[in-house]
């Protein structure tokens, strides 16, 4: 995970939102990683290769900010340098560290003479405003700086030496933007000076890794919020529900136990015991606030309710909240290969009304540490509104399958998990999931394969070839469906062969339906079962997606 | 960053806090820790070997979160199984992992005939609560599952076999607690069976890395809270400030700059961007609130200022509540070392009076991703209440020292960084910085070394011996003081001696105060002067300590 991972997610998820303000100048999101690009490209063409230090000396500014991100961006590790100290000892860490680009601002341009004295300096960039009005006006410091006292012997404005002293702002306009070097883990992110018990300053290398998780950490902190009391709801083998073994511990909260879900139980718990937390399926939350005298219990401790499995119908949605008022929604998107957060849609979206409408439709947007694409067949990024497959890198990504090298390089082909699952990215970031490349059917928050069924079915003497799909089902999202070719000669009776399935497989796998012809099935020119067009019928007008 | 340690903080800052409720048992967070290293112990005597596969078979409980836990303490692998599948189903997977060892509650304790087939299982642990009363009356499942059909020609409770079914409650009592095998990293902490689209399962392989990152995520997910709006009023090169250049990003806000500190501009800011956060040092705070007008200004918008590097003294703490009542403040203890934070002290324990109130007096509890140690000279850890040196472990370390490794390897001996300052934890995980072992000064939120000040003394040819130590002082928190050995026949001023200092080191470092002597300076036996004895004074009646 790196720093401009980070940046990149900012723009994915808030574009359009103000990401500075430095007195009346104001940029976006977009804006800024946008000049983060083009004077990551600026510093290449100076000749900046991969873990050349780019100094800083400047009071605060919207540029400092840029020169945080670009400089990883370029390749390059940052070093941020005291604007207390006097030159010697600029000179001194300059001399130390060897950065071939140096950026001040103009309240220390004076002391460029001496800085420039650093032997491995090649470049000098102005990246201040103009002088008037100078920008420390009015300012005052607890200690004033050498160079802010009026000294009328200083030097005139350095320009020569070192290739001359160069325009932030010319260099940003002229350059073309660079490609993310995405640096990231053990890559050193900066060397920050310290100073040494010996009097030696001390660069201290910090990674992409220490300062992001420095970062998630103090927000954690920050953000702790109330006690948490979690429900353990969703059975606890399943990744929905253990990955909370693991958050609520973080939280030090209090776990709560009820071995299988019932609305009663859950609803007794909650009151109980006071719960604020507890991830659900959707089936489950509709159970819950549909079950006759929900109302009698208070569940006014409840905050948030974190879903994922299968989409939560709007009418499910809207009785939610109108049951929990004060509860938000979270909903989840992501696999057990993603440990298993891949996208979140924020309690915000969960609305059917208003500005934000639409985004209920969608999985949300990609969480911190993961990053996702929709590629094409040979794994090219698509534009946005594209369907294509949803593929995902990051933090949460598994380290392989078990014992199946084979599988795991092909999830995991170009560093990248492969879902399998199709779909869009919107504008503002959200994914919309369209269709699976797979044909797993998602029942009750239970993923299936459908091969697994028709292998049990195959079994069965009579059956001479079989397709299963998943077709709606109001309460189960999807219900698992056959069609059954029989053989000649033979017969079957739809009890029987779903009887035979259960001999074979989980119940929750068997067929609910069967469909039994003597007609064979529409196969594609390569001799495959043309599913979509057996699925084509049941979901006609509904748009057959999961979340 | 392992899961282990994840539990052994919430040990740390919440041991008497309630960790688990499951019907009518309760257990504190100490509680559930003591039964995990037993547990880990138990499963160790039984021949658990690091990276082997302990499988969990069972409904909710709190025996299965101790589970999740004793696995990865034993140095294991957990493998949590699907309730809902057939017997069959489960032996595949069984024998595609491997596990020596699988637990099951009493409701899957029919299938064992049937699991027990797989050839790598050598003992059974029934974890589960006697069936009388069965603990799933009453309950209902969307999917019943096949075993709690009721079948009368079930088998009676399998006993015999694998060495015979253990139960779960005795090996714990009856097992040393283990040592945490501290599995971390890219360790493999779970395999999580999934589907594959051929039908045989995949066993999913998550590390410690992936299952902490993803709770993490989703954490900062749900608590996101309100659009942040972080005004840089600490100088950005300062890693107490640009720790937050990537924390604003993480949370897409607003990045706000004023080019240096003052405190009208400082309220200006917050007014007119609606500021949410920021960062500050202590002297900061003090200036803001006792700013003269600071009433005028609209403040209502802040809802948490991060401050560290010097103490805030307990008038200024309720002077800043006063002014500012509805923001939190937190108050961070690290090093650049640490990117920086290593502790925080939570905004509800910045209170002067209640059962929290001796809390103010420290530095915090860890932060979550690193652990910290109280050590002798040996680096052996000390019991809570003694006084040691302070030393870390964990993400936010240092890579190192640029181009120094003797000193790297010095300061990271033994896989710790030594902090070089000198401390105790109390009963509660809350550090308490009572000395440093290096001599440093902390003036106005600024790190002072004094040998940095003796070298520039030393160049005065007057000088024939110095010592400089930090003295206390209302407005910085220390002050720089020296003292003085004047050559026989030289003499020297002390306006003298400063303005020579002001000519090699940077203003805030000078001495602000000079005593001028001739008389030798107190030494130790090894030839070192007794700064101690130089600091007692000064300090008398008041203890000197940071954060």
């Amino acid at each position: 995970m790196g720093m401009t991972q980070g940046l990149k997610r900012a723009v994915l998820v808030n574009a359009k939102g103000l990401a500075t303000i430095d007195d009346h100048r104001r940029r976006s999101w977009a804006d800024l990683s946008q000049r983060v690009a083009q004077l990551a490209g600026a510093l290449k063409a100076l000749g900046l290769q991969a873990g050349d230090r780019v100094a800083m000396l400047a009071f605060n500014s919207d540029r400092y900010l840029e020169y945080f991100y670009a400089v990883p961006w370029a390749g390059g590790v940052i070093m941020p340098l005291n604007v207390r100290l006097a030159a010697p000892e600029l000179v001194a860490m300059l001399n130390d560290a060897q950065p071939k680009i140096l950026m001040v601002d103009e309240a220390f341009q004076s002391l460029l003479p001496t800085l420039s004295q650093a032997a491995s300096l090649k470049h000098v960039i102005l990246a201040g405003d103009p002088p008037h009005p100078p920008r420390t006006q009015g300012g005052e410091s607890s200690h004033p700086p050498r160079i802010r006292e009026g000294d009328p012997s200083l030097p005139p404005p350095y320009t020569g030496g070192i290739g001359g002293v160069l325009n932030y702002e010319e260099i940003l306009a002229a350059a073309k933007p660079a490609p993310d070097a995405e640096r990231t883990g053990d890559d050193i992110a900066g060397i920050f000076y310290t100073g040494g018990t010996t009097g030696a300053p001390k660069g201290v290398m910090l990674t992409h890794r220490n300062v992001v998780s420095n970062a998630m950490s103090m927000l954690l902190s920050i953000h702790k919020g109330q006690p948490w009391v979690f429900l353990h709801t969703a059975p606890m083998f399943h990744i929905a529900d253990s990955q909370w073994v693991v958050g609520a511990t973080i939280q030090s909260g209090t776990h709560v136990f009820i071995p299988r879900f019932n609305p009663e139980e859950t609803l007794k718990a909650i009151q109980t015991h006071r719960v604020t937390h507890c991830a659900m399926v959707p089936t489950m939350v509709n159970r819950l606030v549909n079950f006759s005298g929900v109302e009698n219990y208070d569940s006014s401790s409840l905050k948030a309710i974190n879903y994922g499995g299968s989409p939560m119908p709007p009418a499910v949605a809207a009785r939610a909240q109108a049951v929990f008022p004060g509860c938000e929604f979270f909903a989840g998107y992501g696999q057990t290969e993603t440990s298993p957060a891949i996208t979140l849609l924020d309690s915000k979206y969960h609305v059917l009304e208003g500005p934000l409408a639409g985004k209920i439709a969608s999985v949300g947007q990609p969480v911190f540490n993961m990053e996702v694409k929709i590629v094409d067949d040979n794994d090219h990024e698509l534009p946005r509104g594209t369907v294509g497959e949803i593929i995902t890198r990051g933090l949460h990504v598994m380290a392989g399958y078990w014992n199946k090298p084979e599988e795991t390089a092909q999830a995991l082909r170009g560093g990248w998990l492969h879902t399998g699952d199709v779909g869009y990215m919107d504008e503002d970031g959200f994914i919309f999931i369209v269709d699976r490349l797979k044909d797993m059917i998602i029942s009750g928050g239970e993923n299936i394969y459908p091969v697994e069924v028709e292998n049990a079915l195959h079994q069965h003497p009579a059956v001479a070839m079989c397709a299963v799909i998943g077709i709606p089902s109001e309460t189960w999202g999807e219900a698992v469906h056959a069609i059954v070719v029989l053989r000649e000669g033979q017969s079957a009776a739809e009890a029987e062969l779903i009887q035979h399935c259960r001999a074979h497989i989980a119940g929750y796998k068997c067929p609910r339906s069967v469909d039994i012809g003597r007609e064979p099935l529409p196969m594609s020119g390569a001799g495959k079962i043309l599913k979509r067009e057996l699925r084509a019928p049941f979901w006609q007008g509904q748009a057959r997606r999961i979340n």
